[in-house]
């Protein structure tokens, strides 16, 4: 059964792919370990309706006539025709070694017509009538498939049973995913400076948030070991936790990325002690080359660019979903950094026993993401540019943001007093985090570090400067501030405002701590 | 602050229309009853992050540089122009009073580009790069104005602070108010057969539900009288239901319609016993003319079209959001039936108590629907049709879907034995309810009726009809069936196939019963 068939919308889950087919069998990969008890009680009541159950029927035996799906005629959907206009970035070969910011060719026009009309050479195969119509949970089999593929080539999933699922983007993933795992009182690990909307997500779902010190490699894998180490359960009044939240690649709001081998530590404390991890990963292939402070090159307007896509997925840090031969990472991917937020469109990958559970809520809540989106992304993604080319963007789409982290680093290196603030220059993602000095503040000692940074907010906002304070991002709000911080962001404001923004901000570190 | 001035996704909750503006000013209407103790305790938990209070600093003054706001850069997103080509319903002037079939005119072509190209006649005023951007959690407030309007003039809301969110459909809009409204343990009602997927959304919730039965009208009022007026805290275990679901035009699966007296009394109750109730109402345009049964006209093909928008709008049963003056009713509309599903678009109309705690959920779940979905819909709605032909595409729609009724019914009357199968003509929606014979049954009294449900059901699967048992869509699964039922669907299923269908399954009953 297609997923359009005018049958039902539903079918039993595919398989995942068979990582051991193919012409050359290499060894073969273990299944998961079994973690389905990380379950909450919600999404253990989770049931596939008898409805969806029936369509198996019409897969097994297409002449049956149904009079069983509440489906609307696609005669009568009043959208004849979409076309979408994409970019298509610089082939492989054409790469210089620097970025020049000429990474698009002429672009190209994908026409989504009904099924009768598509028969023309140069229209899309992708049918307007079935984007239009009902969908399966687990959204576009034809767009999946890609996903799954484009999963398989970056992160090579070390165990057999792991398969994908489409979501509404990430936030929509996290609150699934957080639902999926999450009873109330259980103890959540995450970073200790986390994006608001994860904790105004969790706050509704009743855990408790322990917020794991953060340095500029991101989480600190000591404090996490010691934590989980001398857990003392009666202390604690509940359980270890088993459930951590991370964004491992420039993090929101630090703008830290994980090296290799903590990444490996964290992973074999998940092993020890029973976690399922939480890989939030939009920034992932935003990934960037070192900044050189103050230096001419290449940080002066130019950026290296790999000569290859091999070399530019093998400059990557290895993501937690890569490490995992157990089956106790749930990567959530998201179009909205690398593609466009308006798609809300993005996928989990993890283990089946996982991801059917999501399968069961898409059912009953978002039901798929936008057909149209879908079908937009299918042109965008599988018929203009395939596999090679997507990755042609990504390295074009990062060396893009290279240049606009390159020019907020470069006003933070000329405006910032240097005595005060002090940073880390990203090495991904869309985000500085900036800490002032504490000790040198005129009032400190009388001041908290949270009054601090509210005084610098509100004498920004009268600079006319909207930063965000780092209090702000508290993953545990009533712990105290252990440093002022302030994040930043480079990735959507014109060059020429982000360096009056960081001049304004100057002015107003330097006025509040009395300094020229 | 528009939604995509590149400052943050939030602004504070827009006022509700308010309903007293205007040249010739109408009595002022009064404010709604305040409900919000029907608030649950996961959604009572929901706040508005201070990341988002804070764009509110940008809307004030919007000098501001903000280097506040996470947003990628719209000049990297790689969809560089969409256009929808979309279909133009019969003017009304051109109505002959009986349907020809021939309701659309030249379609027209919506283009869709980014600002900068967006200065040329003839181009959308919807600008791309905004739609593929991050929009508020209350949908695009384009858009949103549009079907507010549209509210205003269907259903008149009787009440002062009213308003609108947009949602993923109805199945996502379902199960975020239920979460918003239901505490495990509470009682809650709804019709005694229900569409499967509200029944597995609420599954998770820990509600216990109460199916009240319906008749030829639907929810019969005089069950649902007894049972709150007769409420025994004690037997029951739990205090009286403070919430109604219900589908109250062409309802799935039993197609029935609640007439506007009916309509009447289930409010009263509801305000009498502090309900608040939840109208999911996809199928309220399908209202169709009545069927004459084994007429020659007007059920031989063709269908009666009122000649004025005046007329239809006039002939609709008043929704239950139109009856409302306390602001105890929250209405679900979609398009997945009136324009597409694969849209994944729909709205909330209600108190703004309650549509604040929507956004707030939206704001980290859904966020909002896909930014494509709605400019094309926007192109659709606002540019291309408007309110005025909007309706006449709706008038055409009903038309249509009255042809189909109408073929299904006649094969019914043609190939079911009519002494053992009974319906009652839908008024509306897209589904037929057909009640067997249980005392006709060789074979009752030995076999329970879900038993012969099951024997009918296998053996149409042998006969290539598929249609659904009555029994999988009980509200309450475990309670006996107290009649035999099939539901079959006759909207997106050709015309041969829907009467070879019925066909077939007419034979199994009559090989079933053993009669000829």
């Amino acid at each position: 059964m297609t997923p359009h068939d005018g049958s039902l919308q539903e079918s039993p889950l595919p398989p995942a792919i068979d990582s051991t087919a193919g012409a050359v069998k290499p060894p073969p990969v273990p299944a998961a370990v079994d973690l389905s008890h990380h379950i909450s009680a919600e999404s253990r009541l989770r049931q596939q309706s008898r409805l969806k159950m029936a369509s198996s029927y019409l897969t097994r035996d297409p002449s049956i006539l149904s009079l069983a799906a509440g489906l609307p005629s696609p005669a009568l959907f009043p959208i004849e025709e979409v076309t979408a206009r994409v970019a298509m970035p610089q082939a492989e070969a054409a790469r210089s070694g620097v970025w020049k910011g000429d990474g698009l060719q002429e672009g190209v026009t994908m026409e989504f017509l009904k099924t009768k009309r598509c028969t023309e050479l140069g229209k899309s195969e992708y049918d307007l009538s079935r984007a239009l119509q009902y969908e399966q949970g687990t959204g576009s089999r034809k767009l999946l498939d890609f996903l799954k593929e484009h999963t398989e080539r970056i992160h090579h999933p070390q165990y057999s049973d792991w398969d994908c699922i489409m979501t509404g983007g990430n936030t929509h993933a996290m609150e699934t995913v957080f639902r999926m795992l999450i009873n109330p009182g259980d103890y959540v690990l995450l970073e200790e400076f986390a994006f608001p909307e994860t904790v105004d997500s969790l706050r509704p779902l009743r855990p408790r948030l322990i917020g794991i010190d953060v340095d500029e490699e991101g989480m600190r894998v000591d404090l996490l070991a010691d934590i989980l180490d001398n857990w003392d359960e009666e202390a604690r009044g509940g359980k270890r936790p088993h459930l951590m939240y991370m964004v491992p690649t420039g993090q929101n709001p630090t703008g830290a990325t994980i090296g290799t081998e903590r990444r490996k530590k964290i992973y074999a404390l998940a092993c020890k002690y029973d976690l399922v991890i939480i890989e939030d990963d939009p920034y992932y292939f935003l990934q960037m080359p070192a900044y050189v402070r103050h230096g001419t090159s290449p940080s002066d307007g130019t950026v290296p660019v790999p000569k290859t896509n091999a070399e530019f997925v093998a400059s990557l840090v290895p993501s937690m979903l890569s490490l995992d031969s157990e089956g106790r990472v749930l990567r959530l991917d998201s179009f909205s950094k690398v593609i466009a937020p308006g798609t809300r469109c993005g996928w989990i990958t993890g283990a089946a026993v996982f991801v059917e559970r999501v399968l069961r809520h898409n059912e009953v809540g978002l039901q798929f993401p936008s057909g149209i989106s879908m079908a937009v992304l299918h042109g965008l993604l599988v018929e203009a540019w395939g596999q090679d080319m997507y990755v042609n963007w990504l390295v074009n789409l990062r060396a893009e943001y290279t240049v606009r982290r390159d020019v907020i680093l470069k006003a933070m290196d000329e405006y910032l007093p240097s005595g005060i603030a002090s940073w880390t220059p990203p090495a991904a993602g869309m985000f500085v985090w900036i800490e002032l000095s504490y000790e040198k503040h005129p009032r400190h000692g009388h001041l908290s570090k949270e009054e601090i940074e509210m005084e610098l907010f509100e004498a920004g906002i009268a600079k006319k400067v909207l930063i965000m304070p780092g209090s702000w991002f508290k993953a545990e709000p009533e712990k105290l501030s252990r440093a002022i911080f302030f994040r930043a962001t480079f990735a959507a404001v014109p060059p020429e405002q982000v360096r009056a923004a960081i001049r304004q901000f100057g002015e107003v570190v330097r006025s509040t701590y009395g300094v020229e």
